[in-house]
Parts: C-alpha cells; sequence; structure tokens
C-alpha cells in the first residue's frame, strides 16, 4: 500500500467517524421537531450544543489538514475518480471550517438563536422595525464570516452562496435568473389577462387527517420512498433530514381543510428522501456518499412535487383512489377540475404557498434583495420598504402588512443568506433532468400515467443520487444533460403546460 | 476559593459533560425502540458504539482520578452533605469504570449482542441448549467482570450486584428474602385453598387501543407524571427513559383483548417517570441529581402500579371513567368483580405476567439460581433441570417448556446478572415507604379513593427522589422511615389486602 493510500484511508475513517457523530446530531435534531416535550428545550440546546462542540473538534482536527496535504501532494488520483473528488472537497469543507474564527462561529450561532426568538415575535405582532436591530447584526456577521471565507475577486455575497451551491456564483446565477425573469413575468400577466379562474375551493374542503395520512404515504411509496428505510411525522415546519444508511425521515403538517398543504409537501420531502435513499451506503459519510448541492437536492424534491405530483399523468392513476380515499370532498369533482384547481396560478404574498409559475419570483426577489444587504447597496433599515417596491412590480399586488412581505420567512433569521437561490436552482435543474430523463426513457408521461415510477426513479438514483459529490452541480448537469444551466427548459415546459390550462 | 472547591466545580463540570453526552446516547436508544426504521438498525448500532467510547473516554480520563484525590485528601466535607455524597459516588463510578480492562469491556459487549441474538432464537425455538454455550460463556466473562471489580472476601456475585443497588450484599438480601420467601410459600397455599377464583375474563374483553391510550394518559397524568416534560410512546418491551430536565420518556404495548398490560404498565413506567421528574433539576449529571440504586426505582414504579394502581380506593377514584371509556367491556362489571379479577393471584410460569404475591417468589428462584451459577455451585449446563425443580417447590407447577421457564426473561442473555433481586427489593422498599407516608400524611387511602395523588406525590419528590444518591438504598430507607429493610411491612400489606379478597 502506497503512503497516500494510505493516508487515503486515513482520511475516510477520519470523515466517517465526523459524520457518524454529525448523525448523532441529526437524531436529536429530528427528535427535537417532531417528539420533545416542550419542558425539554433547554437540555436539547445543551445536547446540540455539546455535540457541535465535539463535530467542530473532530472535523477540524490539524490531522486532517496534513492528511489533505499529503494527499494533494500525490498525483495518483485519475481526474473525476471518487478518490480525487473526496480529497478535493473535503479540503473545501475542511477550509470552510478552519478559516472561521471560533469567536465568529460562536457568535454567529448565539445570534442566529436570539434573532430567530426575535423574528418569531416580530412576524407574530406585525412589527419589522422589532426585527430590525437583529438584522443589522446577522448582516455584518455574515459579511464578516464572507470575509473571513475570502472571495477572491467575487462578490462578497459568493462565499456565502457557496456553502449551499458550491462552486455557484452570484453572476451565473443571475445569467439564468434574469431571462427566467422576464419570461415569468410575461407567463403570469398572460395567465391573468386570460380571465379563466379554476374553482380551487374544492381543495379546502373536508379531507379527514388520517386519510390525508395514508394517501400521502401511499403515494411516497409508489414513487419509490422506502418506508423500510424511513418514516413520515409531522412537524410544524416540514423537512427531510437523512440520518444514514437505512434511515431517512420525512415530516409534513396536515390541515383537514386544506388539501395541497400535506400532499404536496410529502411528495415535496419524499422527492428529498428519494435522493437520501439514493446515495450510495459503502461511501457514507465522505463526499462522494452526500448530495451534490442544496440546488441539485431541491431539483429532486420539486421534479416528485411539481413535474410528475402536479402533472396530469400523475392524477390519471391517481385521481380514482384521491376520490376513494375523500368521497366526501371529490365524489362531484372531475379529474379535470381537481387538475385546474391544484395547479392554479396567481400572484399571492407567501412564497411557501405558491404556485409553480409565481414561486421563481418570490426567489429572485430575495436573491436580489439579500445580495444587496451583503454589499451594503441596500440599508436593513430600508429592506422592507425595498421588498414591498419590488414584490408590487413583479407581481402586482403590495404586501398588505410586513408578516405577509419581509418578516414571512425564518432564513435570514437564522444566518442563512445565500440560501435562497438554491430554491429556483432547483427548478431550473429539474426542468433540464426531466427533459433529459424523458428523452432517455422515453415517453415519462405515459409511464407515470401507468404509475410506473421505478424507472425514472432508477434513472435518478444512477445519474444523479449515486454521484454524490463527484462531481460538483454544473458540472453534473453537463455530466447527465450535456447542457448548461438554462432558463430555457423550465420556460418551456411551465409555457407548455400553462398555455394549455389557461388558453394562451 | 479554596483549592478543593475549585476542583469540586472542576468535577461537578466533567460529571454534567459526561451525563450530557450519555443523555444524547438515552435518545438514539429510546429512537431504537419506538421509531427507527428497520433498515437503521446497523447505522444505530455504529451510532451507539462511536457514542459510548466517548463517553467512556469523558468518564473514566485521568483528570478526573486526579480530581478525586484531591477532593477525598481535603477533609472539610460536612458528613451527609451533597458534596461528600457526590464525591463518594463519582468515585464509586469512576472506579467501576476503570478496573475494568478495555478488552473485557469490549467482549462483554460482543457477547451480550450475541448472546442476545441466540437467545432470542432458542427462546422462539424451545431449546436451551441453543442457547447454553452463549450462557456459559456469559458466565464465564461476569466473573472474570467480578475479579476485576473485587470483592472483598464478599461474594463475587456481590461484586456484580453493587452495579444496580450499590452497597448493598446477597446476604443481605438474603436476610431479607428467606422470610418473605416462607411467608409467601404460606399465603400462596392459602390463597388456593380457598377456592375463590375470580372471573378474569372481564380483562380480556375488547378493549380499543386508542381508549386505552386515552384512559393509561389519563391516569399517568392524575397520578403526577408531567407530560408537559415528557411523553408515551408504544415500544415491545416497555421502558422509562429520564433523559434529562424537562424530557422524560415512557414506553408501554397495547393488547386490544388485555386490559391490565398497557394499564398497569403505563401506572409503573410512570411511577419511575415521577422519580425521575422529581430528581433536582440543577443537579443533573451528578450522583445527587440521579436515582439511588435500580431498587429504589422499582419501589416507586410498584408502588404506584400495585400499592395504588391494585388498590380499591383507586378505583373508587377510576372505576367509573373506565366504564365510560370501555362500555362494551365493562358496562354490566361491578367494581367489585373489576377489583377481584385485577387482583386474582395463581400460580403462572412468566414473572412479567405474575400477580403481586408470587411475583416476588419468581424473583427468588432467579436469585438463588444466578448466585449460584456465578459461584460455581450450577453449572449452566444444569440450569435448566435446577429451575425445574425448584419452580415446582415454590409454585407447585413444573414449566411445560423452556420458554415458559429459564429462557423466558431476556436478563442473562445481555448479561444483566445481580439485577433481578432488585425488584424483590423494590416491592419490600415501597412497603416501607408506603406505611410511613400513610402515617405522615394520615389515610393514604382515604386521599387515594378522592384522586388526590398530590400530597403522596410531594412526599416521595421530598423524602426520596430530591434526595438522589445523597444516601444510599438502605441509609435512605432508615432516614426517611427510621427502619431497616424488612420482609414484614410487605408481608403485612398482602396478608391483609389478600387475607380480605380470599377470606383467610
Amino acid at each position: 500500500m502506497s503512503a497516500s493510500v494510505k493516508a487515503y484511508d486515513e482520511l475516510i475513517t477520519r470523515l466517517k467517524k465526523s459524520a457518524l457523530l454529525r448523525s448523532c446530531s441529526a437524531i436529536l435534531e429530528w427528535d427535537e421537531q417532531t417528539y420533545l416535550p416542550p419542558a425539554g428545550a433547554g437540555h436539547r440546546a445543551d445536547q446540540l450544543a455539546l455535540m457541535a462542540g465535539m463535530f467542530h473538534q473532530e472535523a477540524t482536527s490539524p490531522e486532517i489538514g496534513d492528511l489533505l496535504q499529503e494527499l494533494e501532494s500525490a498525483s495518483e488520483w485519475e481526474a473525476d475518480s471518487i478518490e480525487q473528488a473526496n480529497i478535493r472537497e473535503s479540503r473545501h469543507e475542511y477550509d470552510r471550517m478552519t478559516k472561521l474564527p471560533r469567536r465568529l462561529v460562536e457568535e454567529l450561532s448565539r445570534v442566529a438563536t436570539l434573532s430567530h426568538h426575535a423574528w418569531v415575535k416580530a412576524r407574530q405582532e406585525n412589527q419589522f422595525k422589532d426585527f430590525l436591530p437583529w438584522l443589522e447584526q446577522m448582516i455584518d456577521l455574515k459579511r464578516e464570516q464572507a470575509a473571513a471565507l475570502g472571495f477572491h475577486g467575487q462578490k462578497a455575497y459568493d462565499a456565502l452562496l457557496d456553502e449551499y451551491e458550491p462552486g455557484a456564483t452570484s453572476e451565473m446565477i443571475e445569467q439564468a435568473f434574469s431571462p427566467l425573469r422576464n419570461e415569468l413575468v410575461k407567463l403570469v400577466a398572460a395567465i391573468h389577462d386570460s380571465g379563466i379562474s379554476p374553482d380551487v375551493s374544492i381543495l379546502t374542503r373536508k379531507y379527514p387527517v388520517e386519510k390525508q395520512r395514508e394517501f400521502s404515504i401511499s403515494a411516497a411509496e409508489k414513487i419509490g420512498f422506502d418506508f423500510h428505510s424511513g418514516r413520515l411525522d409531522i412537524a410544524a415546519h416540514p423537512f427531510c433530514t437523512g440520518i444514514g444508511p437505512g434511515d431517512c425521515r420525512l415530516t409534513t403538517r396536515y390541515d383537514e381543510h386544506h388539501f395541497p398543504g400535506a400532499f404536496f409537501g410529502t411528495l415535496h420531502e419524499a422527492g428529498h428522501g428519494i435522493y437520501e435513499q439514493g446515495l450510495l451506503k459503502e461511501y457514507f459519510g465522505t463526499p462522494v456518499g452526500s448530495s451534490t448541492s442544496l440546488g441539485i437536492h431541491e431539483s429532486q424534491s420539486r421534479m416528485w412535487e411539481n413535474l410528475v405530483g402536479r402533472s396530469r399523468s400523475f392524477w390519471d392513476c391517481f385521481y380514482q383512489s384521491a376520490q376513494a380515499q375523500f368521497p366526501e370532498a371529490l365524489t362531484n369533482v372531475t379529474q379535470e377540475d381537481f387538475y385546474r384547481a391544484i395547479n392554479d396560478v396567481r400572484p399571492s404574498y407567501i412564497r411557501v404557498e405558491a404556485d409553480e409559475v409565481t414561486y421563481n419570483l418570490h426567489i429572485m426577489l430575495r436573491f436580489e434583495l439579500e445580495q444587496a444587504l451583503i454589499a451594503g447597496d441596500l440599508q436593513p433599515t430600508d429592506l422592507e420598504t425595498a421588498w414591498n417596491e419590488k414584490f408590487t412590480e413583479y407581481f402586482g399586488i403590495t404586501p398588505d402588512t410586513p408578516a405577509h412581505g419581509c418578516l414571512q420567512d425564518v432564513h435570514w433569521s437564522a444566518g442563512l443568506i445565500g440560501y435562497f437561490p438554491t430554491y429556483a436552482l432547483g427548478n431550473m435543474y429539474a426542468a433540464h433532468f426531466f427533459n433529459a430523463a424523458n428523452q432517455e426513457l422515453g415517453g415519462l408521461d405515459e409511464l407515470i400515467s401507468r404509475g410506473e415510477f421505478v424507472p425514472l426513479k432508477e434513472w435518478l438514483n444512477q445519474k444523479i443520487h449515486q454521484q454524490g459529490k463527484r462531481y460538483r452541480a454544473n458540472r453534473l448537469l453537463e455530466v447527465v444533460t450535456g447542457e448548461s444551466l438554462s432558463h430555457e427548459p423550465l420556460v418551456a415546459q411551465l409555457s407548455r403546460k400553462y398555455s394549455e390550462l389557461y388558453n394562451l
């Protein structure tokens, strides 16, 4: 065994140990969101802080730095090999973690906790000014974080973005967002002008919670989420967490009088879950056994939720059982009316409730504003006004309260800046991937309407999930589809679908 | 601040850190028994092994040894003070953990896992000989463990017992068990000879699971388990686990056609839970913030399950709501018939299904046999015969299969030797404590029949729970009741109750 093979094995052992420790925290976090008794919150915070400290100590140990240096100076790694990818991405992660001074890490964590509480209260009371001082502190800290990470002549924002979408830059994203924005604004206007307005009241009839749960689980199972290696529980803020091999957990929330929330929420999280379950178990804890980026992750959830779940063919397969499951709500509703209701497009204030078309505009607005905040071109004190102006420009309506405007999302209060664009990236990636799968598998619509989800799932497993971090997102897109990121596939898909629905 | 106060604070900080780490494992263990997806078992084993290793490293660090030595040579600790108790019990724990060579700890853990699997299979297939080689290995390892721990002229068995009941000796236990055994054998015979046999079929009518759950939760809440700081979930092998301040979790299992299982099981676990919730939060992670011993723990669960839950006064308070909750099963059943059914006494094979009277005989049989195994007076190969002979002697019936005999319990396969006597100790302690509470509070029966459980709960909180490990079990008994351990209170209680029920 050569010295560098030995060093490589040692690196992998250390990475796996850190990841195993991290996965213990993941269970504590999952439990915090699902089953933790209210009075246990303080103890849970203590547990998580201890685990975070131990993880940080493991993951930033100087021995990892030495191993990486030794491995980088060896020349025996083939381009695009698993080894090369693991070394490249471990270096990326190690540098990100070691570049931040401990004081800054602790300060970010402390301010995020306090700021989050302040945000919850400010949103409840609809007072942007109560959140403002925390936002100001957070922006300062994030700029300090960007400076510590370094951004090599690019924008400070890019150093933050890099945490969620490694290798991406705001310039590259803006190149795709800019034409997307134009096309979407036109499409939304055309839909509005069509005068067609589906009857969405059928979605707020009575859908008993237990029936929703059964139906969501059966759909998630059918598209390929493995409940032998996973679960579905209830949480106030739905999420998916991949604990480790054989253990991936989804959450959702039920409203007896709103069908789409839990159902499409579950499909969305199951899409994330199918990705996590598709990672190669033998690489658990290493970059090649981990998801590529948040954008690619979101491409999977959005594909199952929207391109599959909100398609006509999906309901060819599922509508009969939906009627049987919810006779009170759906007996007298045609499949066509149901399909139109779940694809209603209209401007609305709240991102997480937005339809497929307007959703991306919500993201772009945030992407622009958070870039301006980090660049110093927008002062936090002016955020509410800037938000409302831009919102009116994009949507033609003006938020009536901060809770329906700049206070609606948790992200900034938690220090998640650079995170938003990954949602719209996910939509664009999904459109690319879906087209490629459609070509290679031949007639996805046909398969879906017959309830045959295995071919698509296995295609995604092989092309995307099993690659882990072997390639970065844009490179993965090229390898899988031969294409570079573009707004066109998404615009084409949306135009086709909604032209038909709204007689455009 | 004196040097030893500084050392004491440092010790406490280290103990709390270990305990916090241990409490993270406790959540992983709870999750393993409740919600873990089947395919996640392997990853969970990896997580738990990592955490156990990290805990062991923390808890056996030489710095703790140095601090203990420094603190023991200082003379400023008052007798019976919190500081003295924390130092004494940390020393006890530290010595137990550091005395065992790492090889033995790992071997015990490895053999326990394999032996447990062999036991599950052997019990299923009713083949004692398939379990025998594992039992032999386990007995050898436990004797080796006892030797490593040291037993200072006492029996090797006592070194094992000491893990569960610190400071207890088999001689002391036998002194209480011996007269208890005589009295119980007489009582069982008298009950048998009475010719009275309650109609227990009313307990196996239809009790819908969801209704059982509601009823169990409302009873657990009423006796004082705080669901704001705890939960009740389902597990195949019911248990209670105190995670930490504000977080204590009970589990039970439901059988639609067996009322007592889940109900008294929940009261039992809630009794453990009330103890855990009664520990002083500010001492979390230190001996004074931890339960005294398994025997004392069991005294709490048994008290709420039997002395309270199976009393006539308890059902004065609960029977009407039981009838309302289970109309199909109980509408035509009188409270008296119900009371008699839940207190049916008869010899049976299975310990966990045994009544209050015969239960202790099950324990004594195991206590005698496991002592003989460790002493070498009984060879594992002769266990089945010895079990059946002794069982016939005590119960007048002979187990028909090993699954109903020496293969029924998990303990020995898991290396839990010295654990069994704590169950019967718990029954004896419970009788002592209940008498004392009855005298001090005046008329517990009266309070219970009015549904007033707060006085008893608060008495236990103050006298027992808040003491933690300040005193060892026997000393605690003396401090609280002025008495030494004796079979008499338990025998008196059982005689009084069952003489009335069986016209003795």
